[in-house]
């Protein structure tokens, strides 16, 4: 038995933790750029990266490095570094030896968001790398350096209380999925924590919950070539408990995911897709995700409309097998379409009108064939993601 | 060896067809909503239907009774019958009873697109066939009966001569794949020809066609309940070519796809994906139909940006086995990436950006690889396409 508690502080409320955002000329109006994780104590780092087969420099520098145990993060956003061939990876390099006779770099990691095909602006990073203090613990403003088109930082931390008294703490800041004008914008989230956690078991438990938070999310269906979740331990709290880490670890990234759908690009809805009845969990993730991919639903959210037969649509083409006559479909408790036969009416079309209204609800897609279940979680889409996707690079 | 010549009359081209479309009062201010073909001498049909696992009643009606020949095709918009269970094939069977009163009906085959989850509206459609004037060769008004969001009429005849001088005539019409507010629209299609094919080899065909043709384009990566393709074929010409008749519907399949992708909703531009260089064709296929479906390009190509970012974030997306350095994407004859460098420049990109302003052009991408090819065609995707499936139904 543990118990958890939201405390402050993001990514440096755990022991051992320091972080900062600075301005380094990357973005316009002295907007925050550039951040550090540091911890002088060497971490343990698990990490898991986006299945688009054009891997950014930053990506393919730490698994070229194999890196399982760091003290420094170093994070700007405004470039992917992505699409620039070896000599992506060498900029990473070359960056760090010059870090390197200021701070004392053990396995640094990069991580980058921004333009694609563009290689890194190093005298900016070097130039900006002088001003990080590696004393300061501001979580806060490392959150903010990394947006891009988020409209607000995403920041987390949880302390965590076991029943024989010991304590550890965990915290999480992630930045949006949803392109930027002029390129691609990218999912990037960083875990930090003081528990003892090995960087094997941080890998493999950052995997397991990423399928129902990371993965199980929808703002435009694309994939980046820079997506990263990173997980870093530095053992400050001198001991391991796998059942409330992974716990933890799970409401984090569950957080942090569904702030970046309810942030997605001009996102005004949070909506999640429960099925249930499945053959198999399988086949109502396969589900799950299909209703929260589809354009023809989105814009639908987005005008709040209740058209169930979008959704039965969505239900057929996943390619699962199913069953009209078995399939139920309801926004909230207002049931539309059960066992194959339309409850549509006046009065049944206003309170589903009116759960559309909402800024959050659940549609619930019963198939009536099993006991898989999942949940997907989606924004809505509308004129303003068009508009920012589409205007013309300035 | 054989001549193509492109004529006017649609699907009533062919000798022995006839059709019509009149207003049975589905769609408003007295536009057409219901058609017929019919051809006196009893045909050949082949038909392939869409992979979304709800199949719509009439597509179910049809396999239920295992059609292989039929005089009679009735189509209807506004009402997709989707959805409808038991009662949906049941009421086109009690439709079918009523006309053929006055019709002398051989497997009478339905048609449907519009609206799901609601019954056939069986007095209009049977006060409707009253209009049927089973003499008239009005391809054109047939035409514009299944139009939905469909801003024209999509139709195309060709005749066919042999160099012994035999002929025959191919007619085709189509209407557009994208939803319609209230509900879903659906791709369908009409081919109709004298020559003599079997209901087998029809079906062979199609599938055969389809590939290349309705299975490359792309407006929103939905799929419809209703998809359907239709070939009859009634013999007049009495004899049969398969080398021309394949060409020839190839022609016309790729003609109408093309149409309905230049006809999406909303769309102002008209885009083929060009992936060359895969170790395989379907690897080229699945990297064309990525780029063709992804929501990130389709706003690029709306918004005129020639963000290469977002094609090579596609290629990467796809799953397929890609390397950076020997990737190159080309606007045209404007090369933006060559063997993983980016050739961007003040010039190259005003280059490009004169590409991207123009209605139609071709992006390609060449992987290096092998000789696998494949093309894929899609429209832009703007705030009009948001307007038109966001609207609360009225």
């Amino acid at each position: 038995m543990f118990k958890q508690f939201s405390i402050d502080g993001g990514i440096v409320a755990p022991s051992g933790f320091y972080a900062d955002g600075i301005h380094a000329g990357l973005k316009k109006n002295a907007l925050l750029d550039m951040a550090f994780i540091y911890s002088p104590k060497i971490a343990n780092i698990g990490a898991i990266f986006t299945s688009n087969r054009f891997q950014a420099g930053p990506l393919r520098h730490f698994q070229k490095h194999n890196i399982r145990e760091t003290n420094f993060i170093l994070i700007n956003s405004r470039n992917a570094n992505a699409m620039t061939g070896s000599k992506g990876i060498a900029d990473i390099e070359s960056l760090f030896d010059h870090l390197s006779k200021k701070i004392n770099l053990h396995n640094p990691v990069m991580s980058s968001t921004g333009v694609i095909g563009v290689y890194l602006p190093l005298e900016k990073l070097i130039a900006g790398a002088e001003q990080f203090d590696l004393t300061a613990k501001n979580g806060d403003r490392a959150a903010r350096a990394i947006m891009t088109t988020d409209a607000y930082k995403k920041e987390i931390a949880i302390r965590v209380e076991l029943e024989n008294g010991k304590s550890y703490s965990v915290g999480g800041m992630a930045k949006g999925a949803g392109m930027i004008n002029p390129a691609m914008a990218t999912m990037l989230c960083f875990i930090t924590t003081d528990l003892e956690v090995s960087s094997d078991d941080l890998t493999r438990l950052l995997r397991k919950n990423t399928r129902t938070t990371f993965n199980a999310i929808s703002v435009d269906g694309d994939t980046s070539t820079n997506d990263t979740v990173f997980a870093i331990a530095n053992g400050e709290a001198g001991f391991y408990d796998e059942e409330s880490f992974d716990s933890t670890l799970q409401m984090i990234m569950k957080y942090l995911a569904l702030q970046i759908v309810a942030d997605g690009e001009g996102a005004k809805k949070l909506v999640s897709f429960h099925v249930r009845g499945a053959k198999s969990e399988a086949d109502a993730e396969k589900i799950a995700k299909t209703l929260g991919d589809s354009l023809l639903i989105k814009t639908a959210l987005f005008g709040e409309d209740p058209n169930w037969g979008r959704i039965a649509m969505g239900i057929g083409a996943s390619g699962v097998e199913v069953s009209e006559e078995k399939l139920s479909i309801a926004y909230e408790d207002v049931k539309v379409f059960e066992n194959g036969l339309n409850l549509f009416n006046a009065e049944i079309e206003a309170r589903a009108y009116a759960i559309m209204k909402r800024k959050e609800f659940t549609i619930y897609c019963d198939l009536g064939l099993g006991d898989g279940e999942f949940k997907s979680y989606a924004c809505d889409l509308g004129y303003e993601y068009v508009k920012i996707n589409a205007d013309y690079r300035t």
